[in-house]
């Protein structure tokens, strides 16, 4: 179970369709924390088992989701609201991407103003009327010739952008590579010596006056590797294993 | 009709399920101009009608789709790999955010680079081993609570977000570009091969039970040492040099 989410915007969506897309909204909500759907007149009512299993377990999403008559009602409660539109509209409110719109959510939220974002229908989005409502107007930064977003992915990304925005550092991810302890240089210079000494038995060094240069080159790159003690370790087993392999002469049997 | 999109990642997904998911892949893409879309034996066969149902008029991406037998051969021409994971893993590869990892990937890019990014069966994503292919994992910042992405949704958020990271040149550190050409990862899977052949003939995966994690340890941190195409070179050479030690029996003499 996801614990207690944090305030966010409420994700209100205008007359949707297809019960599988507010199941697909709800599971987006839930990926990045938001929790507060309402829904305006959806066409196929509500409940909706459709709804509930595209929503792939985001049951406390569907649970909780609130019905509208109206945008008006759906956002009564609200002190901020902003409409995601494809299109350009005419009308003289502020223009937002969703970084944007997301710190300014951020803020308002933050300083206890609830927020809300209106999507529209499937096949033709919000009206005129119902853009007139919010306070600015999202869109995303989509290819011109390909800007039809689905309401889920749109949801997906405007949720994406409010949980990017509350991150100090936005690109921190959630888990880290087990870091694994560096290689003491002496330990490298051990693998460089075991190396260099088995390639000269071996014959690589050829012709003889250009081994400073092999030599140089392979240790450059075994540098710039920046091999973990273990990862040394590893090199080390594998040149011994070919010490081992010429000194029996496999390929001789 | 789209213009002839910017260079962009190529977007692989791995054994496919659902024609549907291939389908909002490829919109998810040209939502925000990627059209490299490649499948590694997709489950249900290719050509297929449901993807490009699904697609909506994303035809320039369905008609470009390739098909490979393999992970290896998807990301063969590409000289840098990312993993989407959900799961952590024990691996040392670095675990980026997708912000980070859009930017890394327009640094490679616009150095002539080509990149790629890995994503995984509907069901259980990416294998360790497939995971080991990859440069550096990607990760999103999803309530750990709910963390499960579909696949057209993991696969719009790297659109998106490498959409950002190109409209924000200005005020991101860009990235040094690697002075050498980085390796294809067609040359890396031939070093693996090579040497994994050359230490199975010295006798080194012992026991044999373990060979498959011994194989595992090495293709990381060979993967992870970032070579360049002459030191891929470079190391093929010092493998030959002991692999004619071991055929002349050199120890014997």
């Amino acid at each position: 179970m996801p614990v207690a989410p944090e305030p966010g915007p409420a994700i209100i969506l205008v007359e949707p369709q297809l019960g599988e897309n507010i199941g697909m909204v709800a599971r987006a909500m839930a990926n990045f924390g938001l929790a507060d759907l309402r829904l305006v007149k959806p066409r196929d009512g509500w409940p909706s088992d459709k709804a509930r299993a595209a929503a792939s377990r985001a049951d406390h999403v569907i649970d909780a989701v609130r019905l509208f008559d109206s945008v008006e009602a759906a956002v009564a409660d609200l002190t901020f609201v902003l409409a995601t539109t494809a299109r350009p509209r005419d009308s003289f409110k502020p223009v937002r991407g969703p970084e944007t719109a997301a710190g300014e959510l951020r803020a308002r939220i933050g300083a206890g103003q609830p927020a809300g974002i209106l999507f529209g229908r499937e096949r033709f989005g919000l009206s005129n009327e119902e853009v007139g409502l919010a306070d600015e107007i999202v869109t995303f930064p989509v290819d011109p010739a390909f800007a039809s977003l689905n309401i889920a992915q749109a949801v997906l990304l405007m949720s994406y952008a409010w949980r990017m925005a509350g991150t100090e550092d936005a690109t921190k991810p959630r888990f880290a590579a087990p870091e694994a302890p560096a290689a003491q240089k002496a330990d490298l210079h051990r693998l460089f010596d075991h190396l260099e000494s088995s390639l000269a038995k071996a014959g690589y060094f050829h012709p003889p006056e250009k081994r400073e240069v092999f030599v140089q080159n392979l240790r450059t790159m075994l540098t710039k590797a920046g091999f973990s003690e273990p990862e040394v370790r590893t090199l080390r087993g594998v040149i011994k294993a070919f010490d081992f392999a010429i000194a029996r002469g496999e390929g001789e049997k």
